[in-house]
């Protein structure tokens, strides 16, 4: 599967996230044959759960898989991974992550790629605007999920 | 609280997932003034789900919560933090890790020392032997939930 269309699967996740009433983020975890494994979105709001990314929602939905499936992988999400979701990667060996933007707040990228893991950044301006949209709506919500950015 | 008797309740929940025929690690996310904000245990195989570890499922049980109270809250695990939820300390700014053990295997104790997060290990015997004897009895669900330590 070439990057646009991953990323465009998980712009998809967003978008359904952000039209629950959402975080706009939405992720995808496809093979390397291009079989999409798991996708999800952010569920913060929706399951009143701080653990329920965009990442680690499609780490889910993918289930229990074995090491090689992760191993050949491709992460793809909408916004840079947060240190949670990073170290969600790294724990089952994901070994690319794709973003669509990191212009909204930076995440673990450099701990990513200290690890070995390449980290591909689409600079996709529709996943920085939809997200965008949401934190003018909905600043406090988006604080409250990213309290050390906002102390920042 | 003092750090005996959260690192208990880690325990008691660990217990808790070896009954159920889980993996045995528990964690317990408590206040500055000892409350216990939340608890959980690892559930990877009870619900075939690769991120609800001990620390993530406290995360989850404890909800919402705002960033002052995580900011003066003290994790306990019976097991070294992995890097997922390492990274989830590190997400909603946790200040104090204490682990059981890390002899089984270690986590994201540098990554969250790196960071400011002040980490104490309680060298805890009975955390040890607990997980030991369930990989022991059960090494192909141990070293599929670890892949990158199994090939290490």
């Amino acid at each position: 599967m070439n990057d646009e269309l991953g990323l465009q699967i998980a712009y998809e996740e967003a978008v359904k996230s952000y039209e629950e009433g959402g975080i706009p983020i939405g992720a995808a975890l496809v093979s390397a044959d291009g079989v999409v494994l798991g996708r999800g979105h952010n569920e913060r709001i929706q399951k009143n759960n701080p653990i329920l990314h965009a990442e680690t929602a499609a780490l889910i939905d993918a289930g229990r898989i074995d090491a090689k499936v992760y191993k050949a992988a491709t992460m793809y999400s909408t916004l840079a991974s947060c240190f949670m979701c990073s170290g969600a990667c790294l724990l089952y060996g994901i070994n690319r992550v794709v973003m669509g933007e990191n212009k909204t707040v930076q995440g673990g990228e450099e701990l990513l790629a200290s690890k070995g893991v390449k980290v591909v950044n689409m600079n996709s301006e529709k996943c920085y605007e939809l997200l965008q949209k949401f934190i003018k709506e909905r600043p406090h919500e988006w604080h409250q999920a990213h309290p050390e950015e906002f102390e920042a």
